[in-house]
Formats: structure tokens, C-alpha cells, sequence
């Protein structure tokens, strides 16, 4: 499949700078035909001017319209068939049966987004009848309803050259909520953006959308990305990445003129709580477990479990045992790029000079590339106190046990967290019981709660949280992940003593669309 | 009713500092006794501290606990009688029928958010059941609900003691939804804060809720409101006021380490539109009736119309005339407070001062006291292009007519707007069709829209949006007035494979509290 190096503002591939670059394979350490020409501020700016222009008539397509498009970009993602999953595989080091996962869960995600705004209801419609014989004062008649902000600036993450990049969560759920969408391509894998966005500019022709709807633009350089945030016609901006690229989005998105949301999925240390009857109990499976939690995807997910707490015994010991045997055996694995893999050895050398921490194990390194070998480190609570560093994500697969004295000092760790994304708790039913105070407490410190599972692995549903805190993420009261995330990109918009031809079908007399609506307070479908 | 001039700490009543400042009666322009005791810095923390540990048990009451305390604060300020009225007249020179009025709607306020936490179904439960036979994976049991944020500061306003104040719609919507409060009075009206504060604090004797659920600090320096907004603590903010006080508070707000949301809402111009027909039909009533919109209460509205766009013609001439007219006619009222007339009076010369805008007329000056006058001011859409400051709220009884060449013109003027909290259109039947698309524009520039009536008088309601794009908030995708207020103060919470009895009640098997739930994606109260 050609693949031309030049960006998308539109449907129109231009390519206007001399600032070039490629990608790399990470398995090999080699550059990948064609170069990839960055962006200049005019081709982000035309972009943008396009996606504006584009809003008026894009936000307010209906549901089944905005459906058809979504359903449309997973066909065409999929009509590229093995050429998109090679140029991937190539770009990432991922291996096949992953990325094979993956393009399903980015299909079976846009596919979730068009089911949501054909069946409609999202748009939280509510009606107040007037009544005009209210004493002292007439009651007006008041209705209102979720509006898309207007474009926005998607920022892709290297982890998930899919689900969360060009045509992941994100995108899907701007475009579903009406929004039209500018995406910054990840530097670390421009082939895979530009035949993903290729079939999302095929959808547009296929559904007769407005020139402007989506655009993609490349670059490595910081400036491209401050281009998009920065631009007064940018309403809102998603990102999934590092703590130090989400946070410097935020302040800029902050420093405007007009300030806008910044949706920053940041990572985080996703702490898991072994309770003393669980180590006991199957300290061997869970030591299995979680090494597999750690190593999967070479340890490359927001929600790899990075801290392990557990209660100071003989069976800690024990458990530190066989999970030092575990990651000894665990195999290394080719990191997405050469950069991820420094800043994981950055990490790992930090930590093993840290004082307090020691390195119990370490995995295999076999293989070819930028490997990411697995890490298991030792602390205490006394050093967990006085350094919070070692709260800090490493990107890679690493894990750092804490010991903790008692119920009362991991009472005490869990009042210092700061937020995560996830926080997991081993027990045995008598543990859960003992320990319920504990539990409630991690309610302050994380969007998402798990009982004896691991925190790899986001169910993409109605009811999942993938968010959390700062400096999880930017904005706490939101989800990246599942059904939820469309409100992102929506605000409410009220209409008083409207006439029905000028009322959105959502909020018309007899309920037109036959959607859930609350009138005067009340859930209903009439 | 004997006022102390202390803080609220908690219940306990305290007032370390010797920096003291008394309430002045805008009527008469004299002190008020008593001296009132600025909170100090360690004051402010013991607050934080206090509302940080009620927040363990307050946030987890039921929804007809926090009910109950709701209607028990409404009960409690009701008790407080006509002293309260009193004393508030005296520190704001309202009338007492307004006064008497805008208690009945911050007591219906605290009802039905009452109301609203009995039902139960805001918290937006969701559950997706587990499948463990699923391929490739099985799929985990998720179930997630709105979580109160924690502690949160709220700052009352100047022009609603009551409705806006400290049992006002923020203090309301955040304790219902389970956070722990601490306001900083107003110094405009600290009396009224102190007696309102103690009908709170009553409330939480009577209802046996923890010290701490509610505190409130007086204070004049910026320094008191600083404190609250940097204390780690604090979880988000709610103010109403102005531009630069809630610019202020959310830039802070960004630069702490964890940064919090704040809900600000900092006024605006809420342009009118009166559409060619309108005009020709029923000039008289629209001059009449904008004019009474410009001076109820004295103009210190949010919602007040302080921008008029209409078509140049000859009844355009005629219009300006009526309006010229009703406002020659129509009286002065005292103003809050001598700094607000101060501040009227210097927007008043730096408009009539400001090139291509002329003044049309001005009010009666009679009365005693800060004496707000009526102004209506006339200017073009050449002049509004130039010069930005235009669009700044005046904060008073003043308007500015500004008149545009034709349909394109409008629509051009529309493009420019920044954001409000509401913009009105006046328009026959025919008007209204031929200008369909100027009205859908709107949609990007205002919280609510308006046809054929007036901003002000904002209804209390389920549908009701009180907000817009900045700078008429700084987050446009939520409302201060109405029930959906409430989200502002809560975050989704996730829980994976929690055995039953760890789950709230709102995400139990068998729905306990028979509210609507949305199970594998379906609405149901099963």
C-alpha cells in the first residue's frame, strides 16, 4: 500500500516544509521508506480552518448519519487489510496477533460510538413544559441538550498505534459527539497514522461529509502540536501519553486567550494491594499473574501495574521470592521505539540508585532491538514517605514491592497516593471484610477499583472509568475509554420558548427520535 | 439576632485576627456594627483540615440523609425570620420584596436538590455484567456511579445574598452531591453570611452530621480566597462574580500541583437580537419591556441584556427613540455596594468616552444613596469590529444599541461574539424561518438562547443552563443553576469484580434503591 509521507489537511495531501523524517523499526533499529514531512504552522492552520468550516455542518448531522460515517471508517480500516497490520508491525515491534486484537478493538469501538448515537439518548435531552398561568411569575418553556464544542485536536499515543491513535477512542468519540477533528500523527508511527487516516478520508467521500471533517498532520517537532493547541478556533483537545507531553498541553490550553478542556490521559503507577489472607492463600498465582500483568505488551500500558504493596510477614517474603522467580524467567521483549526504551533504562537506573530500593530480579534479555527487559525492585513505606518518586510511573515492564508495616501504615500510603488510573486489591472474602475501610479510602485515589483481577485490560463498555486523578489525568470527572467518553466533547446547550421548526429533533414535541428524554423530571420515552 | 462578627470553623466559632472591617449600608452610605474578623491563613487550614475529615463520612451518606440536612438548612434559614431580611436589606439596600422572593427561591433550591439526591438516579449507575465464557477473554463485571470530588471552596456573590450566597445554588448542589464545604463570605454582605452560615451549622447539629461538613471564613483581602484555592486539600471551586476575580481564582487553580476545577461564572453581555420584522411590529412593548430587563435590580444581573443588535432602517430610528424614551423615564435604585457604582460609574465614562459610541439617554437620578442610573448608549457594527471592549459587561441599568447593515453584517457580528451566558432573539413567525440560520449560530456563543422574551429570570429547573463558552465561564460544559449542577462536584467511579456487599447501594444486584440504572447498555429500574 503507497504510503505518500505528506499530511492530510482535508482530503488534501500536502507536504509544504523541508522538515523530514521516518520512522523506525524497532526490532531492528532501522529506518522505514518514505519520509514523512512535518507540518509547517500554515498546513496546521489550513487544517484547522477547514475543520471550522466543516462544523457547521458536520455537528449537526443526526445520529443515524453520524452512525453511517463511523461504521464507514471501521469498514475502510479493515478494507486495508494485512498492508495496515505489516506497516504497523513494522513501525511498532508489536507482533501480529496483538495488532490483529487491536484493529478489532478499534473497529468494534467506532462500531460501539455509531450504536450510541443512532440510539440517541446520549444527548441527555430535557424538556420543562412552560406554564403560563405560574404565580408570581409565568413558567417558561425551557429544553435542553449535549452540543458538540466544535473542532478539536487529537494527540495519539505510540502504545496503541490503533486503539488510541488516529482512529481510537478519541477520534471516535469527538466525531461522534459531532465534533470535527484535527489529529496530531505519533511521530513513532506516520505510516500506520497515514493509512488510518486514508480510510477515514474514504469514509468522508463515501458518506458525502464536508472536506475539513477529520485532517492529520505530521511532525516530531514540538511545534506542530503547539500549533494545534494554541489555534483560538480549537475547542477542546484529547491526549493519551506522558505525563510531561499531557501536562506542558494543559498549561498551554490553560495560557490561551481563551482557555479550553484538555482530556490528557497521563499514565500512572495503578498500585496493587496483596491483604495478608490472599498472600497466604495463592501468593503462587498471584505472583504468576501479575509478572504477566507487568511483562504484557512489554509493559507498555497506561495501566501496568508499577507498585505492590503488602503487608510485612514471613509470607511477604515468600511471595517476593517467587515473584523474583517469576521475572526471572519472564522474557524481554522489542519496546515501540528507541526513546521508550531509553527513558525505561532511565527509570530502572534511577530506581536501583534510589536509597531504600533494591533490585530483587531481573528477566531475560534475549533478543533482537530495543529490548525491554523485566524489572522486580524491593522498598519499604518508611522510603515510600520520604521519596515520592517512587510513586512515579516507569514505562516498561518494572515493579516495585513496598512493604508496609500494618492495616494502620497502608492506611497511612494510601492517604499520601496520589491519583492513578487504577488501584487493584488481592483478598480473601475475610481480608475484603477486614479490610472495607481500606477499600473505600482508594475511592479519592483512582477512576477505576479492581477486586482480585489485574488492571491490564480495559474493558471497552458502558460503565468503564479510564481516568482517575491528577496526575492521572487532567480532568478526573471523565473517561477516555467506553461509551462515556463522547461527553468529552459536548456541552449543554438551553432553549427557551423555542417554536418546534427551530428545536433540535431531540427536543420537538412527541418525541420524533423516540429517545429517552427527562420531562419536567421525569425518564421518559413519550 | 445577635451577629458575632467570627468565623466558622467547623461549628466552632473563632476570629484570630485583629484585621476587621465592618458591612455599610449602600442606602445611607454608613458602617454597620458589628466589626466582622478577617479569617488568617491557619484558620482557613483548620477549615480544609475539618472539611477534609467530615468528607470520609459525610460523602458517603445515603441520598435521603443529605436530603434531610438539604431541607433542614431551608427549614433553618426560614426560622431565622425577619432578622435575616432585615439585616440583608441593610447590607445590600434590596427591597425586602425581592429579598423575601429570593429566599423563597434558595430555599425551593436546597429542596429540590433534596428532591433530587432522594430519587437517587443522578449518580448515573451503570453495570455490565460479567461474561466468563466470552472469547478470546472473558469479559469482567463493571459497574461505575458519580463520587463526590472532596472538600470544595465556594465563593458567594455580591448581587444574589441569597440565591447566590452561602446556601446558595453552589453550596447546595456541592453538598448534595456529597462534598464537604467551606465558603468565603461575601464582604459585601458578611451579616447575612453569618446568620445564613449559623442556619447551616444548625442543620448539621440537627441532622448529627460530622464538625466540619460546612465552614465558612469572612475576610475582604484576596488573601483569604488564595488560601482556600491552594489548600491540597480543596478539590474544586465554585464562584459567581466577576471576570477578574474568577480569571484569578482559575489561573491559580492550574498553577497548584494538582490542579482543580473551577466553576466560574463571571457574567456577560447577553446579547439581544431584535430581527426586522419584531421591530416593525412591536417596537413600543420591546423598548418597554428590554428596558425593564436592563433595570430589574438595579441592572446587577448576570443575565442583563447590555448589547442590542438591530437592522439599520428607519424603524430601527424610531426603536432607539421608544428605548431613548422608557430609560429617560425609568428610576435609579441603590446599588450593592459603593465599590459596584464605582465601578457602573466607570464604565459608564469609558463607554461614553470611547470612539464611535454616543449616548442615547440616561435615567432619574433620585434617591439616596449608590444610586445606579439607567443608560442606553447607541453605536454600529464598524465600531464593534474595531474595538473588542465593546462586548465587556457593564455591570448595571445600561445597554448598548448597536446598529448592523444587513443579514450578512449580523451573521458576521455573530462570528465575532465571544461566549455568553445568553443571547435573545426577537423575531415574528416569518423572521424567525428566514433567519433559521442565524440562529442555529448561536449555538457556539451561549449557555441558553432565547426566543421573544428576556435574559433575566432564570429558571430553577431540571433543563435550565446557566453557563456559556468563556470568558462567560470558565466551563462551558456545565450550569450553575438547576439540578444538573450537581455533576460539577462529582467524578465516575469504578468498580471491577466487587463482591456485593462492597458495592454502594446504588450498584447492587436486585437495585436496592429502585432508580434508574443502565445495565449492558439499557435504561431500566430492575
Amino acid at each position: 500500500m503507497y504510503i505518500t509521507g505528506l499530511n492530510f489537511t482535508g482530503k488534501t495531501l500536502t507536504g509544504k516544509s523541508n522538515t523530514i523524517f521516518e520512522a523506525e523499526n524497532p526490532a531492528l533499529g532501522s529506518k522505514i521508506a518514505p519520509s514523512f514531512h512535518e507540518a509547517t504552522q500554515e498546513e496546521v492552520g489550513e487544517a484547522i480552518q477547514k475543520a471550522n468550516m466543516a462544523f457547521k455542518d458536520y455537528s449537526r448531522k443526526s445520529g443515524p448519519e453520524k452512525a453511517t460515517f463511523l461504521e464507514a471508517i471501521a469498514d475502510e480500516i479493515m478494507a486495508l487489510g494485512k498492508a495496515l497490520i505489516q506497516r504497523c508491525k513494522e513501525e511498532t515491534g508489536l507482533p501480529e496477533a496483538r495488532l490483529n486484537g487491536e484493529r478489532g478493538r478499534t473497529v468494534d469501538q467506532l462500531c460501539m460510538f455509531a450504536r450510541l448515537v443512532r440510539e440517541g439518548c446520549w444527548v441527555d435531552a430535557r424538556i420543562e413544559k412552560a406554564d403560563p398561568s405560574r404565580d408570581p411569575a409565568p413558567k417558561p418553556d425551557v429544553r435542553s441538550m449535549q452540543r458538540a464544542l466544535g473542532p478539536v485536536g487529537i494527540f495519539g499515543a505510540s502504545n496503541f498505534p490503533f486503539a488510541f491513535s488516529v482512529a481510537g477512542g478519541d477520534t471516535a468519540s469527538a466525531l461522534a459527539a459531532g465534533c470535527t477533528v484535527v489529529v496530531k500523527a505519533h511521530p513513532a508511527h506516520p505510516g500506520t497514522c497515514e493509512l488510518v487516516a486514508s480510510a477515514i478520508i474514504k469514509a468522508i467521500e463515501k458518506c458525502n461529509l464536508p472536506d475539513g471533517t477529520f485532517s492529520m498532520v505530521q511532525g516530531q517537532s514540538t511545534s506542530v502540536g503547539l500549533a494545534i493547541v494554541r489555534h483560538p478556533l480549537i475547542k477542546a483537545i484529547g491526549f493519551t501519553g506522558s505525563f510531561r507531553g499531557g501536562k506542558a498541553l494543559f498549561d498551554e490550553a490553560n495560557a490561551r486567550t481563551e482557555p479550553i478542556p484538555v482530556y490528557a490521559e497521563m499514565g500512572s503507577a495503578n498500585p496493587v494491594i496483596i491483604l495478608p489472607g490472599a498472600l497466604k492463600e495463592r501468593k503462587e498465582s498471584i505472583a504468576k499473574d501479575l509478572t504477566a500483568s507487568v511483562t504484557l505488551g512489554v509493559g507498555q500500558f497506561c495501566t501496568n501495574p508499577g507498585l505492590v504493596f503488602t503487608e510485612r510477614s514471613e509470607e511477604e517474603g515468600s511471595f517476593r521470592e517467587l515473584l523474583s522467580n517469576t521475572i526471572k524467567e519472564a522474557s524481554s521483549g522489542v519496546m515501540l521505539s528507541g526513546g521508550l526504551q531509553q527513558s525505561y533504562k532511565r527509570g530502572l537506573e534511577k530506581l536501583s540508585q534510589t536509597n531504600g530500593v533494591t533490585l530483587l530480579a531481573e528477566g531475560k534479555e534475549e533478543g533482537q532491538g530495543y529490548l525491554g527487559v523485566p524489572h522486580v525492585f524491593q522498598s519499604t513505606s518508611e522510603s515510600f514517605f520520604t521519596d515520592e518518586t517512587l510513586e512515579e510511573e516507569v514505562f516498561g515492564p518494572s515493579t516495585l514491592t513496598v512493604s508496609v508495616k500494618d492495616k494502620q501504615d497502608l492506611l497511612k500510603v494510601i492517604g499520601k497516593l496520589k491519583g492513578h488510573l487504577t488501584i487493584t486489591v488481592h483478598g480473601t472474602d475475610e481480608d475484603l471484610k477486614n479490610y472495607a475501610d481500606v477499600i473505600r479510602s482508594l475511592e479519592q485515589k483512582a477512576g477505576r477499583l479492581i477486586i482480585n483481577g489485574y488492571p491490564t485490560g480495559v474493558e471497552v463498555c458502558h460503565a468503564m472509568v479510564h481516568g482517575g486523578p491528577f496526575p492521572a489525568t487532567t480532568d478526573s470527572r471523565t473517561t477516555s475509554v467506553g461509551t462515556t467518553a463522547i461527553t468529552r466533547f459536548a456541552r449543554p446547550v438551553c432553549y427557551q420558548n423555542f417554536p418546534g421548526h427551530l428545536l433540535p429533533d431531540e427536543l420537538k414535541d412527541g418525541n420524533p427520535l423516540k429517545i429517552w428524554r427527562l420531562m419536567d423530571g421525569n425518564l421518559t420515552k413519550e
